[in-house]
């Protein structure tokens, strides 16, 4: 079976300068959130060891750390090991400084579902504590327990997508929905990892992803550092490498899924559907089955977020139209590969 | 009828500092080539003036003047003002520099079909002359012709199109078939200036354009000094754009179109084509009726060119691939705006 070389994308790194993604550790009064800092790649492989609220906060709010996944494990982590620095040594003003602390990491980036999720999700599990030792411990197993399901989650993923991948296939991708997205293998990426860790060749288009370029700055340096043969692309050479007959399958990752299987993924997914159906290339959405909304009865429902101007060069006097998401509707989808399975919609 | 302030690409300035594009004038030994540095663009409007060989190739090889018609032109009137600077008096020995000079301005571009065209045009029509100061007339003469020709094609390449607008419609185009591609009023972008000048408001989205972003630079920035209210997307916005029913026609130029409609453009156009049946909205391509090749039966002849990896950010580890125009099928595109008419293959 191939080694693969994937990053760690957050860790808890205890005062030994030991890195833990495992469940069984003692919390210590020293103990840092340690990431990957994205914002240097692929330039510099730079980590960043995170104490403080402001530190974490702030790692979050300037993308340091990114992707959904990632960024529930990153506040997780960071919430224990802010807490194991309260001086509160009263249960009740401890776990008021907490729960202010937690206030405050959620606000870094209001609309990241997961974290709010992780964040509420240990607050929840030290409910019933009161000596700071036992909440600070609690913390930490709660927040290895989540990096441990998503590291788990990624793979069953890449193992229901793997099943798809013969070897010698190529596969297009779109944004950055890898092992830097999550605390494993990634969702978009996963099934490629697996198919290599079976002993299958797997080539990968990864399109540059304007405007922010995180397929170019993030997808290909970590395919290139697993070994994995990798072509950037702008992305409007997709649909030519499309229609050469270059590719054998699209795989994306998914921001939001609707009851019908529309989806919202980052810009650029709806023309590469409606590119995938013309040239009658599979299109698969990758993605944890906990995306699916099932609140929301199709995609018209989904919010689209429009960012500032300043990403996309213009001239003066021109305006800017800058959506972060599209929604690719469920009959461009020949289906979504989950953690429970295939999902044709 | 509205004042459109459009730039001027290519002209010749004569001694006294008067531009000129149309015949007429005497030629002068003084007389420069004078363009628009399109390198320069949006940041400086520069203008260059150019009159020895070096200068003139060096222009159009750096793209200082792109646009097939726009560097056939510019060629044209750098060869006559070349030619005012011979010192040979004897006709032969004339002749023979001159012949030498076309051929180094032609290897330029050598894939630019027109200025092969233009500089062979000038050649041929002082083939009977012997006295230096008629040929150095008849040159500049020829290929001011050359430039009043291209504005005329433009604007009935704009009256056609125009026909098809309304008022208070929203064009998508690709790239940059506007005025700074050529001497009149663009192709692609014609049918948006006649409009205008015929008392309609017309609205443009301009995709940036990968990987050169001649759209966000170019297009936009003439678009913008004639008054249009323009908004720049990045490339994998425009599919979005159209879901959306922000535009009412999709406009764009071509490099090359096979006898059967299929149309070779630069690259992105073929994905917003699928994108237009998609959406249901009208796909036109706008070019000269002579970018038709009867030679070719379809678009597979056509060769499309792969350009430098170093045009795309990329990864060390990792590959690129570069193709510099897609083609898109005649059974995606509504019908080409010729200047000989609408075509419906």
């Amino acid at each position: 079976m191939a080694e693969l070389n994937l990053p760690v994308t957050v860790c808890y790194l205890d005062e030994s300068g030991a890195r833990h993604i495992r469940k069984g550790v003692a919390f210590s009064p020293r103990g840092v959130l340690d990431i990957l800092d994205q914002t240097r790649l692929p330039e510099s492989v730079v980590r960043m060891s995170l104490s403080t609220p402001l530190e974490v906060f702030d790692a979050i709010k300037r993308l340091c750390v990114r992707g959904a996944p990632a960024i529930g494990c990153a506040s997780a982590v960071g919430l224990a090991v802010c807490a194991a620095r309260f001086e509160e040594t009263d249960g009740t003003a401890f776990m008021e400084r907490l729960r202010k602390t937690a206030s405050f990491l959620k606000s870094s980036r209001p609309t990241a579902v997961n974290l709010m999720w992780a964040v509420d999700r240990c607050c929840a599990a030290v409910a019933g504590l009161a000596r700071p030792a036992d909440i600070c411990q609690k913390l930490l197993d709660e927040a290895l327990d989540i990096i441990e399901e998503d590291f788990r989650l990624c793979r069953r993923i890449g193992d229901f997508g793997a099943a798809l991948l013969e070897d010698g296939m190529t596969v297009l991708t779109h944004c950055n929905a890898g092992a830097l997205a999550t605390c494993g293998m990634g969702t978009a990426l996963a099934p490629v990892y697996r198919a290599l860790e079976q002993g299958k060749r797997i080539r990968v288009y990864s399109d540059e992803t304007r405007p922010l370029l995180q397929g170019a700055r993030l997808t290909a340096w970590e395919l290139a550092q697993a070994g994995v043969e990798t072509y950037t692309i702008c992305d409007n050479m997709a649909a030519t490498v499309m229609r050469q007959g270059k590719v054998d399958m699209v795989i994306v990752g998914a921001d939001r899924i609707a009851a019908n299987g529309d989806t919202a993924n980052k810009i650029g997914t709806f023309p590469l559907a409606v590119a995938a159906k013309y040239c009658g290339i599979p299109f698969y959405v990758a993605a944890p089955f906990s995306t699916i909304d099932r609140s929301l009865p199709d995609g018209t429902g989904i919010p689209i977020e429009e960012r500032s101007s300043d990403e996309i060069f213009h001239c003066p006097g021109v305006k800017v139209y800058n959506p972060a998401f599209d929604v690719t509707p469920a009959d461009l989808i020949t289906a979504h590969i989950t953690d429970s399975g295939v999902i044709r919609f």
